[in-house]
Formats: C-alpha cells, structure tokens, sequence
C-alpha cells in the first residue's frame, strides 16, 4: 500500500484528498493531518481521506508523497517539522500561490536529497475550509508545477500525475515567473475587490447603496471575502509581483478616466476592446493554444524506476477514468 | 382588457414580459415592440408578450402603463416616437440604469400630463439579448421608482406595484442621488473590470497569463463583457457619477498600494474591514433595514381611482401570489 499525505485539510487539501479518493488509485491510501480536530473529523465524514493522523512525524513516515496544503506562512515550520520523518525519495509538493519563497524555505528547511517540486492548482473558492471542499473543484483547470533544481524527473512526473489524476492539466512555468503571472490574474483581482468594498463602504450613502447593490457588485467584489490567510500569505510573499501589478493597473484607470472626460469615443473603443479579449478568454482559445512540449509529460517507465513505483502505476492506471471525466461538464472559464 | 405595452424586448424588457406574464394578471394583454423581428420573435416564442406589434403608435395607443426598456440613448427618439399616440393618462416609466439625462428627455418629449414615473431595477447579467432573458431576473432584487415632478401618486403607486409584481422590492430615491450611488456600485464595478481585462490583456505575457487564469479573474472581470450600448449609455449619461467615484477608487487603491509597502500590517486591516463590509452585506443587512415609510406603497384606494382602474386591481390581487413566490429560493445577495 503507497501512501499520499496531505497536511492542511482545508479547501485545497480536503479538494484534493476527495478527487484522489474519487480516481480510485490502486493500492493507495490519503493520510490526513491537521492541527484542527473539527476539520480532521469533517474530512472524514466528508470521505477526503483514508486515514487521520494526529501526529505529522506519523503521517509522513511512510509516505511516497507528501502535499503541504496548509496556509501559505505556516510552510516554514510544516517544513522543519516534517524533515526528520520524510522517507529517502518522498516526493514532497504544496500547493501555495506563490513560489519564489516557498522554493528557498524547501531548499533550506527540507533534508537534502528530498524531491521538492512545487505545484499551485489554480483553483479556488472565496469561501475557505473542508465544509467547501469539493471533488471536482480542479476539473478543467490549469495546475502549475514547478520543480527545484534538484528534483528527480520522476518526482516532476509524480506530481504532473498528481495534478492530471485531480482532472487539471499541469503547466510547467519558471518560478519567478509563475508569480509575477498570478500576480496579475489572482493576486490583483483580489486587491480590487477590496479596494471596491472599502471604497463604496466608506461612503456615507453606503447603506443605501448597498441596498442597490446587485450580482454585478457581488461578482465584482467576490474575492473581497477571501480568506485572511491567504491574503496575508500573498501579500508578504508575492509583494513585488503586486506591487508591479497595482501599478499596471493604475496606469489603465487613470488613462480610462481620462479618456472618458477628455474623448469618450476612446473610452468606448478601450471598453470594447477588453470585452473582445474577455470573450476570446472565456471561448478557451488559450486552453487550446496546447500542451507544452518542452518538458515531456508521458515517460511513467523514469515513474517506474522512481521508488520501484506501484503509486506511479496507479496514476498511470487512472489515466482512462480521467479521460471520461474530462468529457463530463466542466464549469465556465 | 388592459394593456401594458414593452418597448425593446432585450434582457430587461423580454424578463419583465416573462414576469408579468408569470403573474398571471387578470385582464390584462402584455403588448411587445422591438425593431428587430427576430427579437420579437423569439419573445412570442419565450413567452414574454401577448402581442407583438411592429408599429410603435399602435403599440402604446390603447396602453394604461408604457415601459421604455430600449438601450437608454434610445430613449429621446422612442419618447418623440410615441408622444402622438399616448393615451391621456397613461403612465410612462423606462429601466434605464441613469435618471438625470432621462427625466429631462421625459419633461421635453413627452406630452403634458403624461404620468412619467423612472424606473431601474437593479438586476442584470452581462449577456444581453432576449435568450438571456428570465422571469425570475427581478426576484429579491431592489427597484428604484423615480417620480416626475408631475406624475399623479397613483402613476408612482401602479409602477411601484409593478415592481413588486415581477418579485422585486420597490426603493424610492432622488434623481440626483440615484445617479450618484448607481455609479458606485454598478457603474464602478463595469470600468474596473474592463480596466482589469485591460491591464493583464496587454501584457506580453497575456497568453501564458490566461491560460492560469480561473474563477477569480472570471468573475472580477464579469462585467467587462457587459453589453456595449449599456456601457454607451452609462458613460454619456453619468460621467460625472462615475468619475467620482473613478477618483474615489483611485485614492483607496494608491493607499493600498502605499499600505502594502511601507506598512503591511496595515494593509492587512484595510482588506479585512473589506471583507466585514461585503459579508455584511452579503447577510441581506442593509434589505433588512426594511421599506421606507416616507411614500405610501398601499394606497390601491388612488390607483383605483386612476383610470377606473382594473391594471390596479390585477396588481392588486397579485399581491398574495408574490408573497408565496418571495418564499420561493432566492439568489445569493
């Protein structure tokens, strides 16, 4: 029997436990951790684990791999305080929205020798915990996956083969690069949304206001409810990436207000542009630009060798249910 | 029978034909005009009118109630349009998404007497059209019912009732302040997103960028495929409104950016009281602060008094239908 831990039984953790437990792997079985009795309970019930662990040295003692889905600032310790229990050859991942620092707390803090391949499913709710958890939240969706310069390429398949098993298609992207891109399509909507609500609430019209207000403000402002955790996460690991965004973006308003003052008609024809580029994003033209060649996705026999894998095999197996999955309804966008 | 005749059967028109329809109102003919055929066609066929007529003076020539619903820069010419044919008394009321411009159209071009009550229900989708179109569009939203200076209480009381008719809760508000909020929770919310699309759009890393892009860009960006005449009609009918509140947000989002890097702490608490503030008001809060007292909304004695009238009594006996459909699910917010 393989093993797949999975620390932090939130949203992501508890999403990700219950779409493996739903590709029914051979052989393998989901340990959960969490510091929450509450959640470890609710993961149960809600069938996102095989197994609980109270004891995160227990939990990954024999695991083959290990997903670190806590919040984003607590990878440090999670880190030092699974590096003396971690099998020789465990494939360690997580699944936090940004990288640059994730990859040097790894680097430091996990055991040389440790597979350290980083991934981000970008997937999510505005509402966090194991009670929104769900198995098909990555269906469809893009996960990224970002090796450490000393990771096996085993250890990169195993965690492509993780993020294909959940019905994502891995992405392969530079680390510095991954967070400056995620800076602009969810770290900086996250920031306007707030920035919305704290300039609309400030008004002293705004209780009636909010009487007014309707699905456009709600969709607007949605990630304005997102998680504390992972707005303080991303803000104090991804500050530069924000930062550069929020100016992109103040650049585009600013010139949006002038051109509604000074020539409307040119208002318009930015307007109308952006809802040409939204439609042609939402159509799925970009999905279908096609996997990327570069980095080979498909040599399960290097998954073979890689710890004499019955957990590479499962993955493999699993590749026909996901194709019938992947036929099933996907969600807009 | 009475006759209450729609003027443009897209989004708005073609879901308030489906409501009142929905009402079954007794004695009473849903007449629809529009100048495409295949939108008056498809609204036969969804079930929104009763009659469809091609000639406009025919259509409001024998109507007790008049809904302009055509795009607002529409408006000037369909209030010339119908002025000859308006019954005497008649009442006359629109949905479009600004008042200032509209009301002072309705005193030039329409004839003395004419009862014009405004209105604008708060409730929309970014996909225009007919086959957008829903019955239950308007159900638990707000509906803001803008008297003329000149229209008779009972004009003002059978527009409020049909308001409620079609689910929503009728708000009454001045012009000038309609105009000014509407800018702040639906008109800001509209160029943030297409300043969104804008800003990731261009960057030359746009096709990496939307391919990581999920439901948090999705819905942010919701509105930058808003239909263009609405954005047309927007931004040549409450500039000032909307660059106020362009100015509003600026202030806030520079802050933000100045909090993130010389106080991040600071910016924390900023995104929390966001958050506070959109949960709040996502809970209903501000619906609950209940109607308004200062305008009578069950004064049936007047309507009746108004044109004899039977529209008034089939608004009336709705009223029990409505409360069982309010029981009914609502959507979010």
């Amino acid at each position: 029997m393989d093993r797949i831990t999975i620390i932090g039984l939130g949203l992501i953790g508890g999403s990700l436990g219950m779409a493996l437990k739903a590709a029914k792997l051979k052989n393998v079985e989901i340990v959960g951790v969490d510091n929450s009795w509450d959640t470890v309970n609710a993961a149960k019930r809600r069938g996102a684990v095989d197994i609980v662990e109270r004891d995160i040295g227990k939990a990954v003692r024999d695991a083959q791999m290990v997903v670190v889905a806590t919040p984003i600032l607590a990878f440090r310790q999670v880190f030092e305080a699974i590096s003396p229990y971690l099998t020789e050859g465990a494939v360690v991942t997580d699944v936090g929205s940004t990288k640059s620092q994730v990859m040097q707390w790894a680097q430091e803090l996990l055991p040389a020798g440790t597979n350290f391949v980083g991934g981000h499913p970008m997937a999510g709710k505005e509402t966090a915990g194991i009670e929104s958890a769900a198995a098909t939240l990555f269906q469809g969706t893009t996960y990224c996956v970002l090796p450490s310069a000393t990771a096996t390429k085993s250890a990169v398949e195993l965690v492509s083969g993780l993020a294909t098993t959940v019905g994502a298609e891995p992405y392969f992207i530079d680390i510095e690069e991954h967070d400056m891109l995620v800076g602009g399509i969810s770290h900086l909507p996250l920031v306007l949304a707030a920035a919305l609500v704290s300039a609309t609430s400030a008004s002293p019209s705004w209780d009636e206001m909010a009487k007014l207000a309707s699905s456009g403000f709600r969709d607007t402002s949605r990630l304005a409810s997102s998680d504390f955790e992972l707005v303080k996460g991303i803000s104090s690991t991804n500050q530069a990436g924000l930062v550069h965004w929020i100016d992109a973006y103040l650049t585009v308003l600013l010139d949006f207000k002038k051109a509604l003052v000074e020539d409307p008609e040119r208002f318009l024809v930015s307007v109308e542009k952006a809802r040409e580029a939204r439609d042609r994003w939402l159509s799925g033209a970009y999905k279908r630009l096609g996997p990327q060649t570069e980095i080979p996705t498909a040599g399960e026999q290097m998954a073979e060798l890689f710890m004499g894998s019955r957990l590479a095999n499962a993955m493999k197996d699993q590749g026909e249910r996901l194709k019938e999955l992947e036929k099933g309804p996907r969600k807009e966008g």
